[in-house]
């Protein structure tokens, strides 16, 4: 299983993904689910992928060498817009299909990918998609300004409750970090480490993903710290009063 | 959708189901989901239902029919422990599942119906099932003392993190409310009001189902206090420090 999230702000994007793949639970492994496409100056284009692992890793690949191909239409490095981005993504796993999808049902599998699509363009403003297995997607807004893909349930109520665009990047980071504590304790295929990447608003350097294990102090105190507030704030309210 | 909850303690069981069912967003209404099986002074039985109405509601008829019928193996009221009974609901469940299966296969319906147990036959502790559509069943223990059925996901973070059997009756009432909050919150296909019953240990009286509906003052309080608690907790906590 994976769990990747977005969240669309103000200031920019934060996005995150776990680093667990696992085909059964007797073959677990780690790969990281977040690529950067960077034209310095110019634009910052980063994928999250959840799914089949063999699709999606096939589809990057399809996507990157359209960047060195002829066809500019297929070219995400001179899309005019993260509109048209979306699109080329979403050709990328229709040709994975037409490749693969037949030979995939014969061995009773499912073409199972979906892509976390977030970047910003020179001119636009920074945007974030979902791309499903199908080829198309959708965009998010400013009343639900985050994009789930994976297992995404358990670390879904936080973001329901607390985010806006409005807040400022280093909060969301810590709702976002929360969000996969709730989740990798309820479900033990999405798994440490974390790889975060902040994309501020119109900064077209490359950003760097940061890499948050076990030992990552900050997470380690957040963790321990959220769980003991949540318990002392059940605590604190009073029980179901009950007859008898 | 449903969500049906039920957690096992040392003081008894709490068990807690919400009313709303739906063929499609277009079709909804609210039905009991918990049946009560009681004989006075010798046991007390529970039934909380999730998946196809069709099929639990008839398995429902037909576990009753038996309590009036001759075979004494399959009547519940007389079944000498919880287990046997958990068979009896397994064995109504491939009653309904021979009706029924091949019709509902050719409207491309799936047989979905998945049932929880809760109960104490004297001489007996409280027990806690849960009942898969093919009959099957497993029990509730004390590493893990709840069960959910329905949507699980948003509301089982609170039981991973908080749930004890060591916990009294009105905390655990408090904790499956808080559940059920965070589940409304993201699934709008579960809804109020819920249905909450208690059941103590070494008491065969028939329980009584609380209905906690929008205006309950407890649960309307319950849930603005762990909200804003919730709020209050994660503004209290540092950002993640970000380099640049």
């Amino acid at each position: 299983m994976t769990y990747c999230v977005g969240v669309l702000l103000d200031q920019g994007l934060v996005l995150a993904s776990d680093t667990r793949t696992n085909a059964g639970v007797d073959n677990v492994a780690s790969f990281r689910k977040m690529t950067i496409f960077n034209v310095p100056g110019k634009r910052n284009i980063v994928l999250l992928s959840a799914g089949n692992l063999a699709i999606t890793q096939t589809a990057v690949a399809v996507i990157d060498e359209w960047r060195h191909g002829k066809n500019a239409k297929l070219n995400i490095d001179k899309a005019p817009s993260m509109f048209r981005v979306a699109g080329i993504i979403g050709k990328a796993l229709r040709e994975v299909y037409h490749q693969d999808a037949d030979f995939l049902k014969k061995h009773n599998a499912e073409f199972n990918a979906t892509f976390l699509l977030g970047g910003q363009i020179k001119g636009e403003r920074p945007r974030l998609f979902q791309i499903y297995g199908a080829g198309n997607f959708i965009e998010a807004q400013a009343e639900t300004p985050f994009l789930q893909i994976g297992e995404i349930k358990y670390g879904k109520p936080v973001f329901d409750r607390l985010l806006t665009m409005a807040m400022p990047m280093d909060e969301a980071s810590k709702l976002i970090l929360i969000s996969f504590d709730s989740t990798m304790r309820s479900n033990i295929s999405v798994g440490l480490p974390i790889d975060l990447l902040i994309m501020r608003k119109d900064n077209f350097k490359k950003p760097e993903i940061r890499r948050i294990g076990e030992k990552d102090p900050y997470f380690a105190d957040l963790r321990a710290r959220w769980g003991s507030a949540l318990r002392k704030t059940f605590e604190s309210l009073p029980p179901l009063p009950l007859e008898g």
